[in-house]
C-alpha cells in the first residue's frame, strides 16, 4: 500500500496548504478519498495518472472535503474519459454533482455511479478478489464516514525446492499457494505446510476525518496498519472540539493506541499553529509510533 | 481603474495556469469578475483583502468561471464576514449555492445576495453616483453575460486661482464642480467655464468571456477604455470555433478595432498552445493596441 497525501489542511485552502485529498494505491487500484478544491491540479502536480482514479470517497459534505469534485468529473469529461466513475459519499452528493452538471450542459460522455450513503453502521462499499473497502462511521457536525481498506488474506508462498523435492507435478502448485494439501506424482498425500510459507501479512489503512474523539471506532480499526486521524487542536485548545467536532493530537493517539495500530498518521491541522512537530509531540506522550501527514508526502504502508 | 488577472486560462486547471478570475478596482469598489476553482487562493496570493470583495459577477455557469464561488463563499463564513455579499450570475446559481450550503449544515452569518439573470438585453446591474455595471449579452454553449463597468461623467476641476480673481466664495466652489455657473460676491454672474477645467476622461472596461464572434456587442462597448476579449484560439484553429462557441485572437482584434476601444486584452487560452505571444501577433494584424492577459498582471487602465 502507497498512500500519497494532496492534502491535509484544514477549512480554508491556501498557497502551500491544501484542503483533505489523499491517494490510496493498493493491489493495483488507485482509490481517491476526500476531493477538497484543487485536488485535481495536487493529482497533476504528483503525477497521479487521471485515468487511474475509477473509485472516489468522501467523507462528508464540508467543503474543504469534496469542493473539487465537481471540477475533477468536468475534467475527466473535457479530457474524453470513458470509463466508469464511482462515488461513494453521503446522501445529497448526487444532487449536487449533477445540478451543476445539467446547468452547465456538461453531461459526461462515461458512466458516473452514485453509492450514496446513510447508514451509522459499517457498510461494505467495494469488494474484489484482494481487497475490500468499508465505512467507519464517526462523530462530526454533519453525517461522516472514515474508510476502511483491507487486503484479503494473501496467497501462501511456495517452497519451489520443497515442492519439487516432494515430486508435487508443477499444475498444483496454484493449489499449494490457495493453502490446500495435493497428492504428489506418487499419489501420497503432501501437507501444504511442509510445501509453503506463511503469506506476506495483509494489510489495511484506516482513514478516520473528520470527527470527534469517537472510541467506538476502535473495535473496527484494531490492528490496522495505518490509521489516518484528524488532529485539527492541540490539548490547549480541548475547549474548541466540544462545538467543531474535532479532536486533538492526544485524543488521536488515544484512539491509535487503544486500537493497537501500527502507525498512527496525523492531519487536518488547524491554519493556528506555526510549528507542526507540536502535534507529533503531544500525540508521542501517549503512542509509539506517530508520523505527520504533508502535502505531497507519500508513506509506504 | 487597476485590472489584475487571478486567472486567464481555459477549461482545466493547471499548476500555474489558472482557470478565469479577475479584480477590477475602480472608485473604491473592488468587483470580482468571474471565480474559477482555486480563485480563492488567487486572491490571497496576489493579497487582495478578502473583505473588500462585495460584489460578484458571474459570467455563466461553466465550470472554469465559477467553480471556485462556493469555496469562497464558505471561506468568508469561517473567516466571520458580516457584511452583505452580492452576487450576479445565471439563473441556477442560487440553487446550486444554497443547495452545497444546506447540506453542508453551513448558513452564512452575512447576507447573501443573489441577483439571477436570463434577460438578453443589456441590464444595469449596479449603481451607485460615480459607476454602472451592466451586463453585455453574449453568444456561447450556455447563457452568458459579459459586463461593463463604466464610471460616470466625472466632476469639472476647480480653477482655484481664476475662481479667487472672480471673488468666488469658496462655498460655490462645489455647484462649480458639477458644471453650473455661480454667482461673485458682488453678484455678477460668472461662467462656469471660465473658472474650471476639463474633468479627468470617465473611463469603462468592457469584459466578454466567454462568447463566440458576436459582432452584436460591438455597439455597446463602443469606445470602451479597455476590452477583455476571450481568444481561446488562434485562426489555424478557427473550425473549432462553431462548436464550441469560442473566438480566435483575430475574430477578438476585428471587435475591438470596429468598437474602436482603447486597448484590447486577449485571454481564456487554450491549453494547446505553447507560445502566447502567436495570439498578440495574430490581433495586431487587425488592432494597434493588443496586451496578453497573465495570471497575476495588472493593467492600470
Amino acid at each position: 500500500m502507497k498512500l500519497t497525501i494532496l492534502g491535509c489542511h484544514s477549512a480554508t485552502p491556501h498557497i502551500n496548504a491544501n484542503p483533505t485529498a489523499q491517494v490510496l494505491e493498493v493491489q493495483g487500484h488507485l482509490f481517491l478519498i476526500d476531493c477538497g478544491e484543487g485536488t485535481q491540479v495536487q493529482l497533476r502536480r504528483y503525477k497521479v495518472k487521471f485515468s487511474r482514479v475509477k473509485h472516489i470517497f468522501i467523507s462528508h459534505l464540508h467543503g474543504d472535503h469534496f469542493y473539487g469534485l465537481i471540477g475533477l468529473i468536468s475534467t475527466f469529461l473535457l479530457l474524453g474519459r470513458e470509463a466508469d466513475l464511482h462515488i461513494y459519499g453521503p446522501k445529497g452528493i448526487k444532487e449536487i454533482i449533477l445540478l451543476q452538471l445539467k446547468l452547465s450542459k456538461s453531461w459526461t460522455n462515461y458512466s458516473l455511479f452514485f453509492h450514496e450513503l446513510d447508514s451509522n453502521v459499517p457498510t461494505l462499499l467495494f469488494e474484489d478478489e484482494k481487497v475490500t473497502v468499508t465505512t467507519i462511521p464517526l462523530k462530526h457536525r454533519v453525517y461522516t464516514n472514515g474508510f476502511l481498506f483491507q487486503e484479503k488474506t494473501k496467497e501462501r508462498k511456495l517452497d519451489f525446492e520443497a515442492a519439487q523435492k516432494a515430486n508435487i507435478h508443477h499444475t498444483y502448485f496454484q493449489k499449494l499457494k490457495q493453502g490446500y494439501d495435493v497428492k504428489n506424482e506418487k499419489g501420497e498425500l503432501i501437507a501444504n505446510k511442509t510445501v509453503t510459507l506463511e503469506p506476506d501479512p495483509s494489510k489495511s489503512y484506516a482513514y478516520c476525518s473528520d470527527t470527534a474523539f469517537y472510541p467506538e471506532m476502535v473495535p473496527q480499526i484494531q490492528h490496522a496498519t495505518a490509521l489516518y486521524h484528524e488532529s485539527t487542536f492541540l490539548e490547549s485548545h480541548q475547549h474548541l472540539c466540544e462545538k467543531t467536532k474535532h479532536s486533538t493530537a492526544k485524543e488521536a493517539a488515544v484512539i491509535a493506541k487503544r486500537a493497537a495500530v501500527g502507525t498512527l498518521i496525523l492531519g487536518h491541522y488547524s491554519g493556528r499553529y506555526g510549528d507542526r512537530s507540536l502535534f507529533k509531540k503531544e500525540a508521542e506522550e501517549i503512542f509509539f509510533k506517530v508520523e505527520l501527514a504533508e502535502d505531497g508526502k507519500e508513506f509506504e504502508i
